[in-house]
């Protein structure tokens, strides 16, 4: 297995993704890592891995795109680019299974989608970050920013292809899906969610519940949610917001009297817990579904620890077959005419 | 000022309605109320406001609209129901000024728009409910549930109805108005954002300042969100969902460890300000803009105290002439051609 890794675009690159990388690797004996990016920056931080030396390549690539440049503009003139270099590389080497990248996610969906090509059938690929929820366990959203306007199929190709990567990156059992809508009754909704709520009951391969209220994401209930790019990003970004502002404001509150510090003093670790709970860090990147091959992206504020998280669900993915599976699923649907894009 | 008082459809209906009433009154010496519900029900809890008596009628309407009903059924079937009658007597009766219920939202939202009437030019009413910020005061999210389909449009007549409204409830001046996207960007978006955006930033009587991500809706940088009905919807009840599911989850883990059910003894109080700050019932109903009357909807689990509030909410509007100062808004538009619905 060998995962090629975008050095640079996040905040804490390159130290945060190479160090990641090498606490994936002790961890999976069987996994070789790609380092492509600023050969100068990257080489001093493989000084002391001495052990697995054999399993690492470095590839010179010393440009980095940025949030601020066009997505397309970057596709055509950062050749040089850590991220287009290491998207070049899993189009064009057999033996490259995978990248991890905490770069710009517009850049990223598009060459990706341009360069390393979509299953055969997908529409469009989409993100699935995962959230943690309050029995213990995770939910995952697709998608959740990388398509805006869709097509009722589309919410059927998010649901199929969350499903193969639960089952794969997590090992979870037909995965609970639900459609995000603004009530739980069969004809709630606008247009694309009428449209689409009987194509999800009649798919094959998904274990559709139905529909569910954003209210009820973090209860544990479902396992996957399908909704647009536009109201998954609001959702997702709407609980990060709460959660962190709620901890805030317990921050401020804290400080009012003698007695809320002494009180906070001995739940100290109970705070800490839950703040750690709720970053979602801990549960590793947004996958992009989809492609012909595994594309995980960080969040651009990795440290080491969570990039080391990436890898490893980028390696569990590819352990499992995870794309294989997609490709299966929705080969396996009702034929649909595929519009040109 | 006379405000008609649907009695019934709420959790604690006719009762909190009614108590709610009579506290709005108490505070407002020139508020007159028209109870209108079953008699036999609402005459006893009437029976000890004697200072009150010549500032209340009651208009006897026994049945009830549930959320069962589908809409149009009730408004053609259920003319005896407190909600249709009410509805009614806000279209012919020129003294009454206002309606608060806690009924079904859709019967509510149907019945006012083709009873009541719409203000000229306006394509739809719209839901604009209120969340706290964490600085201490609140914002609007218009629309959050109403309308689900929409035109670039109705943005920014949403913006328009949003700003009267917090003007005229609140005394916010020049509303800082911003459209809910997936990133700050000004090209950031589906079709619907990206076509709204200039024409907001032209519109005349708002105070537009651009996109904003939902994890920034709590932190008081706004007054006033604009967004469709189905990501307005999801985002309130993320919001509401996350705070209930941390508070929850904070309760629980408190329980685990003598050490922290100590400290959470000692930070009572502050837990409890906590819960009732982050109560939305607290901040008021949820009003409907756009209709030829002041219509508020209170929450179908309100008690005396939050029916209380919307009927200040009503109050307020009134006397700040909010629905001419929107009609005057519109009127201002550049005119589009308005498409018969």
């Amino acid at each position: 297995m060998k995962i090629a890794v975008d050095c640079h675009g996040g905040d804490n690159s390159p130290q945060a993704n190479v160090e990641g990388a090498l606490i994936a690797m002790r961890r999976h004996d069987d996994l070789s890592v790609v380092f492509v990016g600023d050969k100068a920056q990257i080489d001093p931080l493989l000084a002391d891995c001495g052990e697995l030396k054999d399993r690492i390549e470095v590839i010179h690539a010393p440009e980095i795109i940025t949030g601020e440049d066009r997505p397309t503009d970057a596709i055509r003139h950062k050749k040089d680019s850590s991220m287009i270099r290491a998207i070049n590389l899993l189009r064009e080497d057999p033996n490259v299974d995978a990248l991890v990248s905490n770069g710009a996610t517009g850049a990223l969906v598009a060459a990706s989608t341009l360069r390393i090509g979509r299953i055969r059938g997908i529409r469009r690929p989409a993100f699935c970050p995962l959230l943690p929820t309050m029995s213990g366990g995770i939910v995952g959203v697709c998608d959740s920013g990388a398509n805006v306007d869709i097509l009722p199929e589309q919410l059927v190709q998010f649901a199929i292809m969350g499903s193969r990567y639960l089952e794969a990156a997590f090992g979870i059992k037909d995965p609970k899906v639900a459609m995000l809508n603004i009530g739980t009754e069969t004809e709630k909704g606008d247009n694309l969610r009428r449209e689409a709520y009987p194509m999800l009951e009649k798919a094959p391969g998904i274990n559709f519940v139905g529909n569910m209220e954003s209210r009820d994401l973090l209860t544990g209930k479902y396992d996957l949610v399908v909704c647009d790019g536009f109201s998954g990003n609001v959702l997702i970004k709407t609980t990060e917001g709460t959660a962190l502002e709620m901890l805030k404001k317990l921050k401020k509150e804290i400080r009012r009297k003698k007695r809320y510090l002494i009180g906070a003093g001995l739940m100290k670790k109970m705070f800490m817990d839950l703040k750690s709970f709720m970053n979602y860090q801990n549960y590793g990147g947004s996958v992009l579904l989809g492609c012909q091959k595994t594309v995980v992206k960080g969040h651009g504020s990795s440290d080491a620890h969570s990039f080391a998280v990436c890898m490893d669900q980028a390696y569990r993915m590819e352990k499992a077959n995870m794309t294989e599976k997609i490709r299966e699923s929705i080969a396996a649907l009702p034929v649909e005419e595929e519009t040109a894009e």
